[in-house]
């Protein structure tokens, strides 16, 4: 690839009144951009992670919608609020317990319901709008999370990152990638150091090929190797991402992040969560009150289609763990870093953004 | 398997004049034994790893000169003793920096030298003799690291491994899983965690199905769990192998070592190292004087024949780290535990196996 050709890739496209999507799953082998032409297709998109993300899988169901509506457009605006509402209903169950699936649905539909339309066209031209702007406002998210600590990335440090908190998890520059992103626009000469992360690889596969993509400079570890990158003074910064952070500032994120932040404590490392406001959990306390999900043992038997442990081996797979917030160093969040007593600074940005969408 | 079957996995067996390989590199999927017939084969066996691990690959070589010599007890003394020379000069070049591949060869050589034989097959005899000694040697250091450490297992612990300091890399017990099968043994009831321990996954493909053979209670993990195994209260010891401790108790050892002892450290588990008194390098005052492998990109950017990251991805790679002594709750050689101050226990133990190897 040469050096002109370095961009961020892009999650997903609005184009022509049609949705296009980066194949993730054929990632970094084959870069495959897809045309979803029906509600089918974005269903299985979506169930198939060729889209995944919480954040970029909102923005494609949003866009999914207009495309399972394109379509009716003749129907009268009874029969279309109908299909609309099965549609929305019928996408909601390409994966079970993705929140921001059903949140953007449910603001789709919503949006329809209180829009008084003349006929089904114009309707289907403000459902188009609506996720035009729920695309926006999450491009929006990153930058603001990118603003807020492009600081903390100075010239020379490395910095290192687990698992994918990147652009392809967003329709922006990612969350804990939109710092790095920008300090490479700004012109800083920075390393990055891409965890792998076993076991679905989502480090190796997708943060190292998209950092690549945009032009940084990224270097692939397994996990076990950050201690010994961080030992020998290779680590000045680790910025993560999250997938919930609660109350008291305790993040719950991908398998391995709690052993990240032990060793960025141990050698003196200030480790950081990139946390969109969408990802405060106000409502628990902690983060020792969230179930942790337990994956299927195969993925930790093997690597790909490459079995490698016995059969019959007992496995643990736990896809999260818990960080508690005695390791993290701050929170940046599009509304600023939040740092300890983390309490009150979540609930003053849980609070801003409740403002923003009130003004919205 | 039923239980009856269970049993520690044998690397080499010795058997009516002919040396069998358990082939190391077909293991998990199969078990697989193959008889040696001649010094080629053996050659291939160790450059190919299908036997690996340094102290079995002393014991490998030894007899394996043994198979190369056999077919020529009708030469004359002189000639024999010739033949012997070449070959151990070519067994020596399987592979080039392993230790006891050189050192077992030195040693047989040695003996065939200093020994008054009156024909060819006498000294044939005397070599057997001399490989089913360094055989015998083998098996002792890893009984003595068994009943040295076995104490440190209580009913009820979690214990964690990483990589293979096992059977299959000894011809006995193996280093660090000893202590493990002798509490077996007593009918200790534990669980073994093993660290799948990336980029080569000795801890899924080897040691997780050693122990299974044998019947222990083993969970696999992937490398980057072991903290939220410590943090959820699972894992109350830690015992891992070395490839070399230096002077001041600075351990050497497969990467992922040192993460594993700063987690340990971090949630108060004691940290212990299998420590067979040949690894002990007083020679070398630290750990930072060791020079580390990097080994190549390709073990990273995949595992087999399975690619995960892009092409042309930067890549670290160090086959080893360091852990400062100060990690190390206890060295478990043959003739003890070493606790801090570790230099003087470890210079007292080196001078303990040099009257043990004058005296015998």
């Amino acid at each position: 690839m040469s050096a002109a050709a370095h961009h961020v890739p892009a999650t997903l496209e609005w184009r022509d009144g049609e949705l296009h999507l980066l194949d993730q799953t054929r990632l970094p082998l084959q870069i495959h951009i897809e045309r979803q032409d029906d509600a089918r297709q974005v269903w299985q998109s979506i169930r198939q992670l060729k889209v995944r993300g919480a954040p970029a899988i909102g923005v494609a169901a949003a866009y999914g919608l207009c495309v399972a509506m394109r379509p009716h457009q003749a129907l009268g605006l009874p029969e279309f609020r109908e299909t609309l509402r099965q549609s929305a209903q019928y996408l909601n169950t390409a994966r079970p317990t993705a929140v921001n699936l059903a949140w953007a649905l449910q603001r789709m539909v919503a949006v329809a319901a209180a829009h008084e339309a003349t006929d089904s066209a114009a309707l289907y031209g403000r459902l188009v709008a609506e996720a035009r702007r729920i695309h926006a406002e999450d491009t929006a998210i990153c930058a603001g999370i990118g603003q807020h600590g492009v600081d903390l990335i100075r010239p020379g440090m490395g910095v290192l990152t687990h698992c994918n908190a990147g652009a392809l998890a967003t329709t922006g520059l990612g969350t804990a990638t939109a710092p790095m992103y920008l300090a490479h626009q700004r012109g800083t000469r920075f390393k990055v150091f891409a965890d792998e992360t076993r076991p679905l690889l989502q480090g190796a596969r997708l943060t190292a090929w998209e950092l690549q993509s945009a032009g940084l400079d990224v270097t692939l570890i397994t996990d076990n190797m950050a201690a010994s990158m961080m030992a020998s003074g290779q680590v000045q910064l680790v910025i993560v991402g999250t997938d919930r952070v609660t109350a008291n500032g305790d993040v719950v994120n991908k398998i391995g992040t709690l052993g990240v932040a032990v060793l960025a404590q141990h050698f003196g490392v200030p480790f950081y969560v990139a946390c969109p406001s969408s990802t405060i959990d106000a409502a628990t306390a902690s983060g020792d009150r969230v179930e942790i999900e337990e994956r299927t043992p195969g993925e930790v038997t093997g690597f790909g289609d490459t079995r490698t442990a016995p059969q019959g081996m007992a496995v643990r797979n736990p896809a999260f763990d818990v960080t508690p917030h005695a390791l993290v160093r701050g929170l940046i969040t599009e509304h600023g870093i939040i740092e300890a007593p983390f309490e009150e600074g979540l609930r003053r940005v849980a609070r801003t953004a409740d403002d923003a969408s009130r003004t919205a």
